[in-house]
């Protein structure tokens, strides 16, 4: 029984390897989309949701019935239980790529951030899929030297948000009310993102080494 | 041992009631801060959401000695699965009011909402605490009727979420940039909150009466 479950462990750690890089590839052709103002793109960003969504749905069944099927003690619940958060938090990036994706195919063909904005969305959109595959990385080495490069990712994206903000806001902002409100929700966005995957880092850290959230690392 | 599973559903269901109503109680709290830029009660929404969050955690915790303790089947694992997810869609509807009550303060002693908006905003803000004693009602009395009610409930949301973007997007918008993105953000809050009470009905119907999300009804 206990190999069945080591077993079980393996696949789900495969499953979330396999979610981040969906993820990764999400937010990459979702900014891709934005930058290039790419409709097509943007419509398969928001069409290949639906794999996530299954991958997350797949992983928190095969998660109940190991829980249901194997009765595991305290500890071992404790990381199925992260793992169900894993895959409903990766989910929620997928969701905010299309969201992107969507923002982008509004203004199509238009662009939906300003010329001046296009580097630093970029960086953001390069942040967020860093954020993917440090994620990948840690579920295979789960140390603490790649959990603060996440959280240095994270407050990278972090510092961009609150320019952006300052951009929007100050007395030079030329471009009007729309794009304003386009950066703005873009921009959250991006950061929401980058805080699901600091999140998502915590709970490998912790199904991996059953350790709890490290909160001196991840703050 | 059957018994004492009972027991703790009660429980549950009596903790579910009181986030529902701290939470109610936080948007209602919040919505007028916004109103009437009244930092102090801004200051109480901002400092109270730790005892949303204690709630949350204990009947998280509450949830996952229930399972280890008493190894629940595959149908009472689903509805302690849902249960913990409602914890989580509540504390994270807590934290949406404490976005909506640090945009007061942000402005203050300036409302950041213009006039015109602020029956718009007194209205969701309605809407918002309605749906959290909707789902109160919910947990004793899990009936479609009642479901039906949340979702429309959320739709009225939805209209006024997408009403409020046409505003700050017509050419007749007045207030500027900043007030632009302040309704922008709020407006999302609003919407994010409704969207997470329809999921948490969702669960509680599932919870309570062992059917699945009944997307016929809330769609």
């Amino acid at each position: 029984m206990r190999d069945l479950f080591q077993e079980e462990l393996v696949a789900i750690n495969n499953d979330i390897s396999q979610m981040a890089e969906l993820v990764g590839k999400a937010i990459n052709k979702a900014t891709e989309s934005l930058l290039f103002s790419d409709r097509e793109i943007a419509e398969r960003v928001i069409e290949s949701d639906v794999l996530l969504n299954d991958l997350a749905a797949a992983l928190d069944e095969r998660c109940t019935m190991l829980t249901a099927k194997q009765q595991p003690v305290a500890t071992e619940l404790r990381s199925i239980l992260a793992t169900m958060r894993i895959a409903s938090s990766m989910e929620r990036m997928g969701d905010l790529a299309v969201h992107v994706a969507k923002s982008a195919r509004l203004r199509y063909p238009a662009r939906a951030v300003p010329d001046e904005l296009v580097e630093t969305f970029r960086t953001l959109g390069h942040l967020a899929e860093e954020l993917t595959t440090q994620l990948s990385r840690l579920v295979t080495n789960p140390d603490l030297t790649l959990a603060q490069e996440i959280q240095k990712s994270d407050d990278k994206v972090d510092a961009l948000h609150r320019e952006l903000f300052r951009i929007v806001l100050s007395p030079d902002w030329s471009h009007g009310v729309e794009a304003a409100v386009d950066v703005t929700l873009l921009s959250r966005y991006y950061e929401r993102f980058a805080d699901h995957a600091v999140s998502v880092a915590r709970r490998i850290i912790h199904v991996l080494t059953g350790e709890p959230y490290i909160d001196t690392v991840l703050h």
